[in-house]
């Protein structure tokens, strides 16, 4: 078990050179945001485009597609053939918003592609009901529940520390990152290794500011992080912009605040 | 009779610990914005978020769901079936561009809940028209009237001596909190007492500040502050946030500064 | 003639009391943007808020509300039977972004109203084809014609000191203020007097820079400031927020940065 | 071959004096932003209003013109009948998510028109899938096409050198401005020479940051500048607004970050 500091955190972060493009920045892609939740993935579409993706693709219905223009004019929004054509992404994120779907949505995307991605919200939701599908995520995915989903998952613990061998279990279970959101996250490995994150603080307990997470472990995974620098990245990140922004907006921060707050912590820890 | 004063207020404010999570900080769900009148029910939702909320709901209709989400997307729209499950709610507030409505809507939704909710607006309107409303009102809940609202609820007063009685009078015949909005707003209470606040500015009386204020103490009461405290902080913070704002603002202040400056009153008043 | 500056504009403000309510800084309607000009009447409706006015009202087709109440979620949108209602505003605002309309819906409007409007844009370009409306305006209005505009009102001039001769007998003869706008916008009353202004710079001339001054004039009228005072202290803060902005924008300028430095504007020149 | 510098730079602009009205400043037409990349679009307009332009038009389609106006009041949001009417816009910018058209829209335009044009993105596919369109072309034109785009248009190269010779042919024989991008962004000319950029990092390499070069080179040239101009200060404004921008965004710079910080690249080489 180990506490992941600053110093730890600046190694960890992939460089690119001054003849990089917009491919080597990562293309990804979003799903989530139907009905009346699009709210959601816009907070990971802005929050992965401020986060350093090349470009961000959006998997979204209807009237949301305009939505979503609105919220976030550097995104591109799909329609539902792109489901055909995951292999062009770097990197998959799917939940936020995303609400009630049939489980086979979930496993034709872990059966047509090998790659790892972010599996978060409504995403948890329909793997807490199908566990059937668990062995089929694709190795050194990310899960990113909160208590509740976690709980959801893997049953009620009677303690924090029960709570934290079932997650060192399940990633080793299921060889996936399992990131537990919390006062101190902890992100469990598939090799049975356990890390806290250090940043953040109370105000970051706001509607969408895991929606905001999810949006930066994808970005990085499809930057070309390693799934464990991703997930210590996006969590260490995620905290010192959340503490940048509460300086200024105390109780009243917001998961935008968040958002826009996220190249200061670059500056702040120096990742060009 | 008292004057609150800042160091009263903030005696009034909870405290939350570092391991709080967006449960602590209240589900409030906000009722209004139908038709022409979107922008009322934005403004609420919006300052609701900037008062520290963790979650809020607003129910809206067709198209006006998209525009919620572009000017809010932390909030969740929901459709007509959530007051349906109104006990899920920590507190609601029902009002802001609500236009006309049936009586039977207010009525259902007294009877289909006990807690404190804060009434404005739009539905002031429809307890002025329907007296035999009155009695159904949740104890404790919050009314919050400007001049001619009052007006409309108990007649026309000659000078404003005679208008504070009658505020009064409501506030314990009905054991509702009475917020009398104006140059110096008044919250007359259930037993009997009567505060005066003494933040606030003339650049305050502008479209939509009252929506503002409502989204306000909906907010502080889903957070667990009792109607009293709910309703002297919020017009506390509403006021002095629009102090702040009109530094910069002058007479060119709108609404949506307000919100902005809630934050800078809660540091303004070392609120964590 | 004479040339109006700050010093002179500051004695025509009207000052307001700490009791003021929204009632007393004015409710307006504003006229326009319809089909694919929407955004002209949004620049209008922003402006006039931030110009102080206790509300501003919209009268829009179809999907242009919900551009509206995003754009300006402060702002009320109206449906046509608004028209019906015309006296319960204070001052009327109409033409930007209207489109080709017929004379009817002009006629039928200075019918049914005797008070002072402000006409603009496509309001002025149907003036110019029915000269027969022209005696119909209502005393003391407002036309705010561009060069272009004021040509196809009064025909082509052979320099600009014919065409300020032309402005002040438009204005003596039809009984209404002529602010003619360009690098020295001059303003021509009915009793024969002309006015220039002393504010502004080229970096004004962009699209929207008239629509953001019909707003800001609308707005004073609605305040209760007389035609004179309101075109004078609209021309004198549209130019003074512009040359504010260019400070930092420079050639780069749009529209909206005028009205986002209006309140700027009010505190350089102490007007609360 | 030069390297071009700020006070190469300084002297292209062209100085506009105190009497200039917004047809001075150009009116120019987007044509782009159809189906799901309307933000592409956005990113165009938005930054040749922020580049000086008096009035710009989009062509788009259905929602979009609402998406349009919500994002950019200032533009003016046109239906197809506007390809009947290209004489009237002082410069065209052709491509940014225009999807896949027929030749025959292409064609149509270049044929209507003999003034140059900027060609962009999806116009630059049409291009490469249909060479009999090259020498329609209007002379005087300027091709904007990042590495890809290039490769698709005159085939695949073996190293940087192959590829600048081939750029400086194309313009040679087609007589059009060949503005390659990537880390120096190359400006091959109608008469053989070649120009390379020195502004600009590696966080510029970011979606629709070539949206915004369309944008600005695009309202250059329809303030009056000649292509070469155009092209010069519109790739050496864009890399210094992305330098500007990246000083407090770092790795998290967004396009429209970019935007933003075009007054500030004008300010700092004092082009007023």
């Amino acid at each position: 078990k180990s506490f992941v500091q600053a110093s730890d955190i600046q190694k960890m972060h992939k460089r690119f050179d001054n003849f990089s493009h917009k491919g080597d920045f990562g293309r990804i892609l979003l799903i989530g945001g139907r009905g009346g939740k699009v709210g959601a993935i816009i907070l990971s579409t802005c929050s992965a485009m401020r986060t350093g993706s090349g470009l961000v693709h959006v998997w979204a219905e209807g009237a949301s597609k305009d939505v979503i223009h609105i919220s976030c004019c550097e995104a591109m929004v799909e329609g539902e053939k792109i489901l055909d054509e995951l292999d062009k992404f770097d990197a998959l994120g799917i939940g936020p918003g995303l609400g009630e779907v049939p489980q086979d949505l979930l496993r034709n995307i872990f059966q047509s592609t090998g790659k790892p991605m972010v599996l978060d919200a409504d995403a948890l939701n329909v793997l807490s009901k199908h566990p059937e599908l668990w062995d089929l995520i694709p190795k050194g995915s990310i899960l990113t529940p909160h208590l509740k989903e976690f709980e959801r998952l893997t049953g009620k613990s009677s303690h924090h520390f029960e709570r934290l061998d079932k997650a060192s279990e399940y990633a080793v279970q299921h060889k996936v990152y399992l990131v537990l959101k919390g006062a101190f996250t902890s992100i469990s490995t598939p090799d049975g290794k356990q890390y806290f994150n250090s940043t953040g603080n109370k105000h970051m307990a706001t509607a969408g500011s895991g929606d905001v997470l999810t949006g930066m472990i994808t970005s990085f995974l499809g930057q070309g992080y390693d799934p464990l620098n991703a997930s210590l990245c996006g969590v260490f990140h995620h905290g010192l912009a959340g503490e940048i922004a509460s300086k200024t907006k105390a109780r009243g921060m917001i998961a935008t605040d968040i958002i826009e707050s996220i190249p200061s912590s670059f500056l702040e820890m120096q990742i060009d």
